[in-house]
């Protein structure tokens, strides 16, 4: 939901437009013919998309020096003028929020932290207005209007109303995140579940750009998982998706949360490993750091752990695999931190678990940290700029 | 790929006209209003794309005499015109060939079985040739065109290429399948996977008509699964998707054919099912038939064994849901036979293992017999016919 008059409107009304916005600013620069050929489209729509893009400035037209033919004028390469508009993007975590400023090719250019004292409502709004503030006072110096914020929160979100249905980590039912953010920003505002944020800003700007199925898995205090499907994130019917944390890969594992037994998550996320080593050596372990400081120093309970936990996120990116048959899947998160302790027993458990040309995946990690969740929340509201009335983005 | 020149191509050249077709066929018949609503089109675009289709005699318009209002003339309402053209689809078994003959929405005319001797691609082919020839004589009776053959085989099929990758239980590996029949049919071919074939047919004419998100779950001799995500049937990056019966829901499980342990097939399949009750009974059980018997006597290994595999099959189908949250899950296959043996472990397991809202998921039943496979397979030949450039539809 936009909720605040943005400061400007995109000039781009068709979907074919905002294809073309897309298309180059995920793979651009780009000559008008590789533009229209990425995106499926005739010379002349493209010539029509452009040009009220080209007026208001959101892209540049410039000669491509690196293809100066000997005779006649050079060919020209299309990009997305970056500094035309600025976005900021918030991860909200239980102590603090995570803001970035970035321009409208989702580069980070100021970021800024800021405690969240409780997890009331009233008070993360504060707080947000907060950043907010201090981010839009940045951005002035940069010369640019900010057109917009997105905020990434885990749990339950229904990006379409801009209502956090559920947030365990918060304990929020039904905040109206993006009306009430956006009555104290002043700015209009797209909330999303913060795997589904991070996964837009792989598919435009990172190592899913091009790529119409692919999926980012994300390992730390949780095990979640984006996916995309046909070029588009997938939300489920009833909120619901994604929850790979939730698979069930060992019915006589432990007791999860959610209520159930064995789910990848009570195995794999950080507080399952921490319990485990200290069940098997009784000794009193801090946190994830002190787990894998720990198991580096060889400690066996440690290592068996972290390799349990390893085989569970690899059984998970096999199921994701053989149901779903994603060109890549994209690991990060925190937990990557301790990667070494299990990258052998997550690769072993999916090579074993994936069924046929499912193990042609291509299985990649990629460290992100928490700045990137942010600019993943920066890069919804780019989206939501973009395309405003692309429902279709939020199903 | 479309090997074979078409008797006539389809009147709508447009990606608009194919949707408002698609939307008259699954959902007619509806005023232009409607439609275009449904489609979200303008009526503009919708008077437009229906000029010709009506023209060629695929769609009609009548008036809708139960909305006959006071003055003026009545509204009027679109439909296909179901006599216009036919289709033959064949669903591909180990042991026969079940092909019907179905009109343009898809509604079974004929249905004929005809044996394979063996499954060299020679015999099938033979077989097929026979079995369309007997199908288009029984379709010169009833006047209309046959305009395209649909087959729906077991195993990974390249749908886009026509080529059948590997079939396990006819032993073929890159069969351009096709192509073949092309040649011995003279019809345009389309080549799918069996389980993804019936998911096109509920799609357009069952129990996902209307929904952009559901999956169709067959138990039987195999476990499948085909899952449709943002309105279109996925079918992976390598060729592997929806791929349940190998989702591996114990570890300590049974070894797989697969060559993994605990999968979905390896304790739910029929020849899981029997092997158990053999190991737990020492009854010599001779097939599916003979172990649903002995479950209905009460012979309590048998009932075990139908237990577990119901929590199997409940245990894969809430990976399902919390992986993609679909709206509807629809269980069928020939293993619903004994469905009152395990309908309540079903129902147990995926409540246990569904995360969150998604257990809201409408997970229901659908006793379809192997013609509505062979349904499936005239429903993707009618596919092929309206969108025949759409590669989308294939990926
Ligand atoms: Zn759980
Ligand atoms: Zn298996």
């Amino acid at each position: 939901m936009r909720s605040a008059p943005p400061a400007e409107t995109f000039p781009a009304h068709t979907p074919a437009a905002a294809q073309i916005f897309t298309t180059v600013l995920s793979h651009g620069p780009l000559t008008r013919l590789d533009a229209a050929r990425r995106a499926g489209l005739s010379a002349a729509a493209v010539t029509k998309a452009v040009r009220p893009l080209l007026e208001a400035g959101y892209l540049v037209e410039t000669p491509d020096q690196e293809a100066r033919p000997a005779l006649g004028r050079p060919a020209s390469l299309v990009r997305v003028d970056g500094g035309r508009a600025l976005f900021i993007g918030v991860k909200v975590t239980a102590g603090e929020l995570i803001g970035v400023l970035t321009d409208l090719r989702c580069r980070i250019r100021i970021a800024r932290h800021v405690p969240v004292p409780d997890r009331a409502t009233e008070a993360v709004l504060t707080s947000l207005a907060e950043l907010a503030r201090e981010l839009l006072a940045e951005a002035e110096e940069l010369g640019a209007p900010v057109l917009g914020l997105g905020v990434a929160i885990s749990g339950d979100v229904d990006r379409a109303e801009g209502v956090v249905r559920y947030s365990p980590f918060l304990d929020w039912r039904d905040v109206h995140l993006a009306e009430l953010a956006a009555l104290t920003t002043g700015l209009p505002v797209t909330v999303d579940n913060d795997v589904r944020a991070l996964t837009v800003a792989e598919q435009w700007f990172g190592a899913g750009a091009g790529l119409s199925d692919f999926a980012v898995v994300t390992v730390g205090a949780g095990i979640g998982c984006g996916i995309v499907v046909h070029g588009r994130v997938i939300s489920g019917a009833h909120g619901v998706a994604g929850e790979i944390g939730h698979v069930t890969v060992d019915p006589a594992g432990p007791p999860c949360h959610c209520g159930n037994r064995g789910c990848v998550e009570a195995i794999a996320g950080d507080a399952a490993i921490i319990r485990r080593i200290r069940e098997t050596t009784g000794l009193e372990v801090a946190d994830s750091a002190a787990a894998a400081a720990l198991a580096h120093q060889g400690d066996e309970g440690a290592r068996e752990a972290y390799a349990r936990a390893g085989e569970a996120i690899g059984r998970g990116i096999a199921t994701v695999a053989n149901l779903l048959g994603p060109e890549r899947v994209i690991i990060s998160g925190e937990g990557l931190a301790a990667y070494d302790l299990f990258a052998e027993q997550i690769r072993e458990a999916f090579t074993a678990a994936a069924f046929g040309s499912a193990a042609q995946c291509d299985v990649q990690t990629r460290p992100l940290p928490f700045e990137e969740w942010a600019r993943g929340a920066a890069a919804t509201a780019i989206q939501s700029f973009i395309t405003p009335h692309d429902q279709r983005q939020s199903r």
